[in-house]
C-alpha cells in the first residue's frame, strides 16, 4: 500500500510528538514529494511499497505532515513510535537517516515538542537553577565562573593554584576546559584532589561557597569512575562534554544519580547547529539536554568569540528556564511537567567589559564564565576574578561599569585593557 | 606571550596527530588569522594573552599549521594534547569549539591521522572482515542482508516471521531498523527470543549460518543489559546507532567485550557529514569507528536513496579495509598497527538491479543490505531475498543480471519491478 503523509487538516493530538523542520528539496523534487519522503523515512516508511506494511499498522503509526509554511514543515508523530527513556532512539527516528536523503538538498531539525509521556519518562535536572542557588547561597546575581587556562599544559598543582587564585578573587565557579581530562602532565585524580583541597582553603578565606567542576568526559564506565571519585573527594559538581560523549552516556551519568550537579559543555555542537539550512538547532539540543537532566548548559554569549545571534541565544535561555513558553518564530510550545529548569551558562570570549550588555540581554539567571577574560587581566588571575565580580556587582547595583570602576581598580584595569 | 601557530617549514613528527580542515574565514578575517584561531582554540590557546601560559608549556604543546593549500590546512598536534582511550576528549579538542568561532564562516574536519600511541590504545574490531567471514562461512561473496520492514509496527512474532522468510530466501543477515528498540508493540526481549528461535529453524532448513542483528540502542546501562541478553539467548551480533548513542557508549560496548559482533548504524551522520563546507567528514567518522572497534559500518551505496558520491564512498571503504592507504585527495595516511579492518555495509534504497553497479565499484568485501528492495518484491519477502542472493551469485559467476535472470524467476521479477 502507498502511504500519503501530508494532511493539512490534521490536528496534532496530545499523544503526538511534533517536529519542525526547514528543508530544501533536491533539484527536480517537489516540496510535497520531499515532505512525504521525510515523514516516511523518519517513521514507518521506505522507498518502495512493501507487503509487510498492513493498513492497521499504517493507520495507527503513520505520521502527519500537518503544516507547510514556505520551507518550514511540522510533522506529528504518534508517541508509540518512540521508546520512553531513550533519547538515541528518538533521534535515530526523527533526526536520523533523513539528513542524508537524495530527495533533499538540505534539512534542518528546528525544534521538537515532546509529549507528556515522553517528558515524564526522563528525570530532568536534579538541582536546576533553584538547587544551585541554594547550594551556592547566591540568591540573585549571576554566578561568576572561570575556566582554568591555558586549556592544557598546567600540572595538577599549578591548576589548583590558578583555581585558588580565581576563587579568592571572587569567582564562584572554576571549571576544567573541555579538552582537559586525564593527561600525561595532569592526571585526573591528582588534579581533583589538589583542586578540591584548594577549594576548601578558598572557602575558608572568603567565607563563600566555591564550586569546582571537574571534566569527567570519557568512555562511560571510566566517566562514572571519575564521577564517583569526585564524589568521594567532597566534590559537588561534574562537567561533561555532552556532544562528544553522546546522549547514551549523558543519560547514564544522570541516571546513576550521584547527587552531583551536572554541568554540560557543548563542544562540537556548532558542527551540527551552525549552518542555518542543514543540521540540528541548538534549541533542540538544549531541550534534549534539559529533558535528560543537565543542571547547567552552555548556550553562547551574544557577545564574545563564538557565533550566536541575540534572538537565538535568548530563545534557548527561555526554553531552559521557563516551565512553558509560547510559540514564537519557529519555537514549538513545550510543557515541562515539573522538570526543573536548567541554568544557562554564557561562555566564550567574555570579559568584564561585556557584562553589562550580556545581563541586559539575558538577565540575572545566568552563569557568566570567562577564561582569557580573567587570566588575561593585566594584573593576573586574582585581579581578573575581582574585576569580573565587580562588573557583576556594578550591574546589580544599577551602576555603569565605568562608574563602578572609579572605585574598583581591577575593573578599571580590565576595561582599559579590553574596552567596555 | 603571543603564540604563532603557522609554520610552513614544520615537519610533523611521529608523535604528532595530524588533522586536515577546510575552512572559510569570516568577512574581514584573513586566512592566516583564521588558521591561528583554529590552532589555538583546538589546543592550548584562548582569545587573549594570559599570564598562566609559560614558554615551556607553549614550546612543548603548541600545534603547528604546517600546510595551507587554498582553503585546506593541515595541523600537527603533539599527542600529549590527547588522552589515550578517550575519543570524546580527542574530538572535544580538534572537533570542538572551533566549529562555532566567529572568525570562521564555515569549517569542515576532513580527516585525522592518529599516532601509533593513540591507535594502539584502542581495541579496534574484535572480529573484522575475516572474523565475520569465518563465522558465517561465506568466504568470497558479499554478504546479503535485510532490514525488517516496516521500520516500526510489526509485533515481535511478525518480526520473527519476516526474518525467517528473509533467511530461507537466502539472506545471511537480518537486522532491526535503526529506530526499532523496545517498543510498546514489540518489546525487545520478546523480539530477540522469537527472532533467534526463527534463526535456528532457518539454519536447520538452509544448512547455512544465519545472523540476526538486534538493535541495542539505548542509555548505556540499558544497552549493555540488552547486549548481555542477546548473548544469553545465543545471539552473535548486536547493532547500535553510533551517532545518536555517542562515542562514550560505543567505547563501552566494545570494551565490555562480550564476544558479539558489533554492527554500527550511522543514522544522523549526514547532519554532520553532508555539507561539504561545514561539519565533519564521513571518512573521519569511519576512522574513529574502526579505532573504537566496530566490526561493520554503514558507508552508503553510491547507488540508492541516500546521498554519497562514488569517490567518497569508495574512499571510506578503502580506509576501513586497508591496513594503510596512501594519500589521495585530502585523505591522510593512516597506519592501523594491527587493528582489524571493518566490514563495509552498503544500505539505503538498494535492490537486486543495483547489485552489478555496486559490486563493480566496491568489490566483493561488502555487505549488501536491502529493506524495501527485498520486502517490496512483487512476490514478497522470501522471493525478494532469493532475488537479491541470485543477483550476487550472478556477478560472482560473471554473468549479467539479465542473463542470470533467464533461469532465476525471482531475480527476473525484481528486475522487471525496479529496473536494472
Amino acid at each position: 500500500m502507498t502511504l500519503e503523509y501530508i494532511d493539512l487538516k490534521y490536528k496534532p493530538k496530545r499523544t503526538d510528538l511534533v517536529a519542525e523542520y526547514t528543508l530544501k528539496p533536491a533539484k527536480g523534487v517537489s516540496l510535497r514529494e520531499a515532505c512525504e519522503a521525510i515523514a516516511g523515512e523518519s517513521s514507518i516508511g521506505t522507498w518502495t511499497d512493501i507487503h509487510t506494511l498492513t493498513p492497521k499498522i499504517a493507520k495507527k503509526l503513520k505520521p502527519h505532515v500537518f503544516s507547510i509554511k514556505g520551507n518550514t514543515i511540522q510533522v506529528a508523530y504518534n508517541e508509540e513510535l518512540f521508546e520512553t527513556k531513550n533519547i538515541p532512539q528518538v533521534l535515530s527516528s526523527i533526526a536520523g537517516n533523513i539528513f542524508g536523503m537524495k530527495k533533499l538538498e538540505s534539512l534542518r531539525l528546528e525544534d521538537i515538542e515532546f509529549t507528556k509521556k515522553l517528558v515524564q519518562s526522563f528525570k530532568g535536572p536534579r538541582f536546576g537553577i533553584q538547587g544551585i542557588r541554594k547550594m551556592t547561597k547566591v540568591k540573585k546575581r549571576p554566578l561568576v565562573g572561570t575556566i582554568v587556562k591555558p586549556k592544557l599544559g598546567l600540572s595538577a598543582s599549578k591548576h589548583a593554584k590558578v583555581a585558588y587564585g580565581s576563587w579568592i578573587g571572587g569567582c564562584d565557579i572554576v571549571k576544567d576546559d573541555e579538552n582537559l581530562t586525564s593527561m600525561s602532565f595532569n592526571k585526573f585524580r591528582e588534579r581533583i584532589r589538589k583542586t578540591l583541597e584548594a577549594r576548601k582553603k578558598a572557602e575558608k578565606k572568603t567565607n563563600e561557597v566555591k564550586i569546582y567542576m571537574p571534566n569527567v568526559t570519557a568512555e562511560t564506565k571510566e566517566m562514572l569512575k571519575r564521577a564517583y571519585f569526585v564524589k568521594t573527594q567532597g566534590g559537588r559538581y561534574v562537567m561533561i562534554d555532552i556532544m562528544t560523549c553522546g546522549w547514551s552516556a549523558l543519560q547514564t551519568l544522570r541516571n546513576v544519580n550521584l547527587g552531583l550537579v551536572i554541568h554540560a559543555h557543548r563542544a562540537m555542537h556548532a558542527a551540527l547547529t551552525r549552518n542555518k539550512e542543514h543540521g540540528i538547532s541548538m534549541l533542540t539540543i538544549a531541550k534534549v539536554a534539559r529533558l535528560i537532566g543537565v543542571d547547567q548548559l552552555h548556550i553562547g554569549t551574544i557577545v564574545g568569540k563564538m557565533a550566536g545571534p541575540a534572538v537565538e541565544v535568548g530563545g534557548i535561555e527561555g526554553e531552559m528556564e521557563e516551565s512553558m513558553i509560547k510559540e514564537k518564530g519557529h519555537v514549538l510550545e513545550q510543557k515541562w511537567y515539573g522538570l526543573k529548569p536548567t541554568f544557562a551558562v554564557c561562555s566564550g570570549g567574555l570579559h568584564p567589559g561585556l557584562v553589562d550588555k550580556l545581563m541586559e540581554k539575558l538577565g540575572k539567571n545566568i552563569i557568566i564564565q570567562a577564561g582569557g577574560g580573567i587570566h588575561g587581566h593585566p594584573k593576573g588571575t586574582t585581579a581578573g576574578a575581582k574585576a569580573m565580580r565587580q562588573a557583576v556587582d556594578a550591574i546589580m547595583k544599577k551602576q555603569t561599569l565605568r562608574q563602578y570602576a572609579k572605585k574598583h581598580v581591577e575593573l578599571k584595569q580590565a576595561l582599559d585593557e579590553w574596552g567596555s
